[in-house]
């Protein structure tokens, strides 16, 4: 089959590579139709990751099963699936609890295993015409009727509309609540989305790039730029002093500051200042427990110099890490299924898999109007 | 009356004052029968904050009512009482949603009002013959039948009882789960015992000081004693290198490595370490926004170096602040007048008022055997 | 001052009325200036309670503050504000855990207290030029710049608004379930536009008058006619053999048949056929204690012959009673003024309070198309 | 192998039946050690159930893993395990939610499963030498190391601890509470003693039987006995007249009064009259759709005459069904552990499976002193 294999620091190639077959009877293989980009793919990409070459990125999957391992029951053959990106058994300690991103088998003597991803176990990813789920009963999302009508819709479901909603549930988002969002790519968005569904009656974004701040405002977000680094004055303005009854984080260790610096610490000090006191803060932007490439000491320790004295006397709450997608795939299916979500409002580009590395040279790049990549591996 | 005031850095003396009056219609006048000596109070003894001279200290209050202002109608003189630390409204955002300890008008310009306290509004506190209580049908607690009997048990309602409790709260301690917590102070032993009633099947309290670790062990906590710096490991190895499923963080800003530095980031990355992937923290112990007395250039920001990436990559989630005492006081004073829980167990000395400023200096000294300091204004 | 009194079953008329005055320091006057006929307005109407005659009726109350007792402090002369139907005291053990409709000294003796209703306590209601409001602090809404521009929305956070969604609470409706609504009355049309707010993907509203599931589907509700009693097997249908997630009982005891009889178990057993297993049902409706006026023997002595052997089966949860309104009411008014909820929509009819009578008379006959009333005493 | 099988109302044997087979590649076959007889067993035994002749009973299993399928990864030979009583899937919409008792799979168009009990799947029991175990990686709860020197705690795990425990949660039991449970059976007394884990301050049990309320006594809860009816009575004074935060049923439709008629809505009622306004109530014995030998015409349909205007005007909860056992079992498997909970204290009987049918016969006649029955198939 064909599949994007990762060759080194901003390096990626379409190659051919030995299709998956079904290694343990809880096994299913499925043709992937449709697989995105995703804002994490790129901190592999540049290199900033462990990850080792020949790994096929992929981690937001969706498409359709072609072959079932001799224990799968509930799945079958022709199925439309979409994947969550989190690996998980469905049987350990975390996973009965629906921690599934905190599977404690899937990726043994660490916790949380994905498709194509540094450190989280030796699967392969989607990016490719076919694909290898473990544990397929468990992990499959069997798509309704309508699946490949809405499919651009359905596979923001692996990953990014579950972990905007998720930052939204870390945050205890509440109807007739404000919110403030650090971050409108992908995920900033969907969070953004995750909090009008919820019944906000005010939701800011903030961020620096226009074309995505315009998305925001396109759903119904106020948009904040912060390139002049007035952000967190505007936000406070916005909320009559007291700062957002909630908060979001969704950029993550990468984060610019207006002189194009890494200033891992900007966005969880920003929403220290912004967030009122009693509120809580939902952090899924990624933040490593190493990173060698860092800025500074503390950085390169996977510290952050945080205004944990502000923090604690406004009693605030945080809560942070990957999204455990089947805690929320199910009920986002719903929403778009009857069209009340159409999280696909922010792809900007559909490639053919042959493209990818196109795509991931541009998203890299944030270059404008750039939002999100689709790939179509069959066509 | 007699009174504690304080003179400025480690100087306290006992003085005249006037007797306070009824203020508005909803005040009444207490006559203190039992205060307590708080871990917080030696933060303004020690010049580390930025009260005044002439303040009368003690928010940790009991006693009986003796004038009830105009308005004032659920309390009636002869009442006796524990007063939260907290004082609030009952009628703002915040008050109406439970959160007392962040009042918006009880210290108006801020959030959050206590008797006798550094930053916390106008009010003299309790160390004294007599306190005046404002808005009192809110927050006068009114003691059962046998409030004189165990007076030295309800009063540990005003503070420490509910703080150690708040702790376990933030952490959502369940049954059957363990917790392990930093600082065996009387906060940290309350929140020790608090888990026990709670349910936990493990609690682990992790200090340096031996007379403290032994009340841990006599209320069935586990001790790890932390002065060769093996406390982490110690926490592991009992949580067969899980970490707890929750944690506590009883000390604060002012916490002491064994080398007797302080390093105000050292139990905050202690739990981030042996706290479980999924787990949660609740932390207590007070955090300062400015601390110009600091330790080093982040400290005096109130900043601390904060294991951001691992805390994010075990998905932890952190609660903080200042209990809201009215949320448990009323339930924690179920289970002593009903025999189940005896707070005073961790009372060392009880003086009468006169010899407040003695009980300060050893207090303060953390001299071998001074737990907690219960003052008796009337005898 | 001009009120409208109640002289016994379907008898009331305006008149004059002494105005009311501050009888505690606690109190403020309100000059009233929208205030509504409630559907539980009727159950007094028709003679169906103890409601003493001379009562003036009214509890979805707004106006303005012209008198402020002495102890009252947040509240102001010259505030717009919108009274929550509980009147209720701040500091007894419900109120400070927020059930303010379980007052436990409002009303002594009993639990809860409202204004102008029978059996909650001896206050007269805001169908009148004035009203007494006691506990001022505690219970009056203090409404933002928009509030006589949108006061016919404001209003409805007395009772309707919060008592619709307090429904969905009860229910635990989350985003991307589904929710069946028995009752299409204004109780039913809050709680079906508050499952919208909360972001359920569907939303289905069962009654048997046609104008009112108009305005369920103009809401984007799916309207489900249950003239023919084939209620039951659409929503079936529509839900897919399973049930709803979520269930809202906005009914009550005087629930008639398709053949005019009144029924009160129709609605909690079509509600246990009609959520799914493991699901949950809010119960706003009306239920009464003892019934004398009843269909039956178990009518009579307040009970109805429940399908518990199937509730049981299926693991149902269910919530009842009156909303607490405090609870909900601050979070409504932000939707309200930052353009999100109208829930004005509702409104059939504005009268002056001298048409209160003929306002009465059309509501109780449900005569087609008054499904709101609103009177404007001043005009 | 040697199982015991129901032959018809009221007679049960110890027959030779055919050894399980693993029949799908996810089960495992356990080697029974310990099995007890369920209150539940004995609907079945009297013959008031659909349930074949022919079916083995027992849902309450301990033992070892003697053979694996080819698909169990996480179960091992040789492992001692407890099995939940239900069967679950692992993968289905509803045990995803962590609601295993409705498990959608294992009993196809019902919902959940269980072995050997009637309308609950195709599923033999375990009061036998050995037992298929579907969905073996998702089902087994592996225990620690002094497995078989706490056996008889451990056993207690497959249903009536977590059973008892369910009540206190679905009644929301928290510490500082008082709880009134109805039934002093194994239910309620692992309801009361779980409501002692939970913190509540004062737990009060209400039976009819001596023997059992001793029990209750023996683990430090408060004994009613209602043989004079006065159970009622007792409880409000005990709670100064407000009734119980909280309440539980643990008796279910075959409730007797104190002249031995069936009175199934009689614990509910009574829970009604004894929880305090604002309260909750969990409701764990078993109540059925329909009861052909039921008392009355409501019993026959599976309804009961609720106090259901009481229940709405206190504005009560309700929370019901069968336990999701997996939900409780390894918290409750870790104070077991720590020695922090000895379940086992209600055996009263331990037999050889040879004489179960003695067990059967005793336990079905409630004969003095017959608490709960051990069965141990290997001796």
């Amino acid at each position: 089959m064909r599949a994007l294999v990762y060759n080194g620091p901003r390096d990626v190639s379409i190659q051919d590579r030995p299709d998956p077959k079904i290694e343990k009877p809880t096994d299913v293989i499925v043709r992937i139709t449709t697989t995105n980009i995703c804002g994490s793919d790129l901190h592999m990409y540049e290199g900033r990751t462990s990850v080792e070459r020949g790994k096929v990125f992929g981690h937001e999957n969706l498409g359709e099963v072609i072959e079932v391992g001799a224990a799968v029951e509930r799945v079958r053959k022709g199925d439309r699936v979409c994947l969550p990106f989190n690996i998980s058994c469905g049987c350990c300690e975390n996973c009965e609890r629906g921690y599934t991103a905190a599977c404690l088998r899937a990726n043994p003597g660490s916790v949380g295993a994905a498709y194509g991803y540094a450190e989280m176990g030796p699967y392969d990813g989607g990016q490719a015409e076919y694909l290898r789920v473990p544990y397929a009963d468990f992990n499959c999302l069997a798509l309704p009727e309508d699946a490949a009508e809405k499919e651009n819709d359905y596979v923001m479901l692996s990953d990014i509309f579950p972990t905007g909603y998720h930052a939204t549930e870390l945050a205890g988002v509440q109807p007739g609540e404000s919110v403030v969002i650090y971050g409108a790519g992908p995920v900033g968005l969907m969070a953004a989305y995750s909090a009008m569904i919820r019944g906000a009656y005010q939701v800011i974004v903030v961020d620096t790039q226009k074309d995505r701040l315009a998305l925001a405002e396109q759903i119904g977000a106020i948009a904040v730029d912060d390139t002049e680094q007035r952000g967190v004055e505007q936000v406070l303005e916005l909320t009559k002093g007291k700062g957002a009854d909630r908060g979001c984080e969704c950029v993550g260790y990468q984060c610019f500051n207006c002189k194009g610096h890494e200033v891992p610490n900007l966005t969880m000090n920003n929403l220290v200042k912004t967030v009122k006191a009693t509120g809580s803060i939902g952090c899924v932007g990624v933040f490593m427990p190493q990173d060698p490439g860092g800025a500074d000491e503390l950085a390169k320790k996977g510290q952050i110099a945080f205004d944990f004295g502000e923090f604690w006397n406004k009693g605030l709450q945080l809560g942070t890490g990957q999204a455990s997608v089947k805690k929320y795939n199910r009920h986002l299916m719903n929403l778009i299924h009857a069209g009340k979500a159409t999280p696909s409002f922010l792809i900007s580009h559909e490639l053919p898999l042959e493209q990818a590395p196109e795509g991931y040279r541009n998203f890299d790049a944030r270059k404008d109007g750039w939002t999100k990549v689709v790939l179509k591996p069959g066509r």
